[in-house]
């Protein structure tokens, strides 16, 4: 199997087809989708534009996102994993928008399956994608076209953790072995390292120090969102038979 | 002062001016530009195609570059640093085309100064363009759109001699400071990584080991290749009298 890991969004040649994509904005629109799946929301439908997420809520569903990392107005939810963990996104739909993570999501959207991972899941992702005996992309959603150390690092994780599993060594792009790397030589400061980061000097200056210090958990949550029919949704709720037919490997 | 790293070549917004590029194909243009000059050849015009080299060809000249790794029929030189260290360069004027080092010198043509730079003179490289005091954009070329270890480690080194002279600390992007740890973590083992990584694996497959070895050497060439009106000269004999004043911090 070949592993692909993009520093930022780009286009996908068609060449690269089929392929598992696995998605990645660490700080924090996938560490929001994660939590938020495990606090039980049903499902996350990621949106481009503020627009479309209002235009396409129904009752009872809930508005959730961000612009320049804030609160978007009249929107019930901001891009905090706190506000995600909360009893109130329990049995809900979530319109979500963001800036990069939406548009990380849109980038795979050739691929046969959108896996979500952040840190916080990285270990039962890895072990998912493993289980599926495709080609892996990594696509670091990164912040407005460039490469972020979170989503680097993270990448780094997951290619660690499916060695750890992997029978067969895959073929890695030399991204990925530069990433692999990175989190190898730096795991024991991931925190420290997502609090001096660009993003994370820039949500700590905005008062979200505690979000960065969350995001930097490492495996915390055994949930693997996929993406079916626009939405996301937990890996072993999904309704598609290949899926379930998916045993998850043993983590660790 | 702000430094900003590329992990491949993409197109870099206009606000980001003005800005000295530092333009980087470790494996193997921009050692051979390097190497060449060393060499006494008087100047090595890039050319973005074989037949716009041959285009500009006047008597005396010489060809040089490659596709696919291999020498261009009809050229006098292929891409191996050896060619480029011979006597056949001195005095000689060097038209040269190859896949990823140009488009490397072209993507950087809005800058106001462009430096090439490789592991052989990233130290004497990071001196002159802390000299210029100006904001800085690396340039990885990568291979064919993507990046690649090789010009990764060498952005690495060149941020880690800058830091080593600098006087005040640069604001440096995420990827720079990746690429430094990663510099900072590898730096015992270059030649090993250059020959394990894509390009270098290839290039041994093609027969080119001793090229990789060559180009795995660190700080070698006390050089700095400046492009001047369309071609690359030694930056201590360019005629620009702002270049003339740079006084190059010491090495080491």
């Amino acid at each position: 199997m070949k592993i692909r890991v993009l520093p930022m969004i780009q286009e996908l040649p068609d060449e690269w087809r089929p392929y598992t994509a696995i998605v990645i904005d660490t700080l924090r629109a996938t560490s929001n989708i994660v939590t938020g799946l495990a606090a039980g929301a049903s499902s996350i439908v990621p949106c481009l534009t503020p627009q479309e997420a209002e235009a396409k809520r129904q009752l009872g569903d809930l508005l959730g996102g961000e612009r320049d990392c804030l609160i978007i107005p009249g929107f019930d939810l901001g891009n905090s994993p706190f506000e995600y963990q909360s009893d109130a996104v329990k049995d809900k739909r979530i319109l979500m928008t963001t800036t990069n993570g939406t548009r990380g999501l849109k980038a795979a959207e050739k691929a046969d399956r959108i896996l979500v991972c952040s840190l916080l899941n990285a270990p039962v992702c890895a072990a998912a994608a493993y289980g599926r005996q495709q080609d892996v992309v990594v696509i670091c959603s990164g912040t407005k076209g460039s490469f972020n150390v979170e989503d680097g690092l993270t990448a780094g994780l997951f290619l660690h953790e499916w060695l750890k599993i992997c029978e067969e060594h895959p073929q890695i792009d030399d991204f990925g072995l530069t990433m692999l790397h990175f989190y190898q030589t730096t795991n024991s400061d991931i925190v420290n390292l997502l609090m001096q980061c660009d993003t994370g000097t820039r949500l700590i200056r905005l008062g979200f120090q505690r979000d960065v210090a969350y995001c930097s958990q490492v495996g915390c949550i055994d949930l693997v969102p996929v993406l079916m029919d626009g939405a996301l949704v937990p890996l072993h709720l999904a309704e598609n038979q290949d899926l379930h037919d998916i045993e998850l490997a043993p983590i660790k």
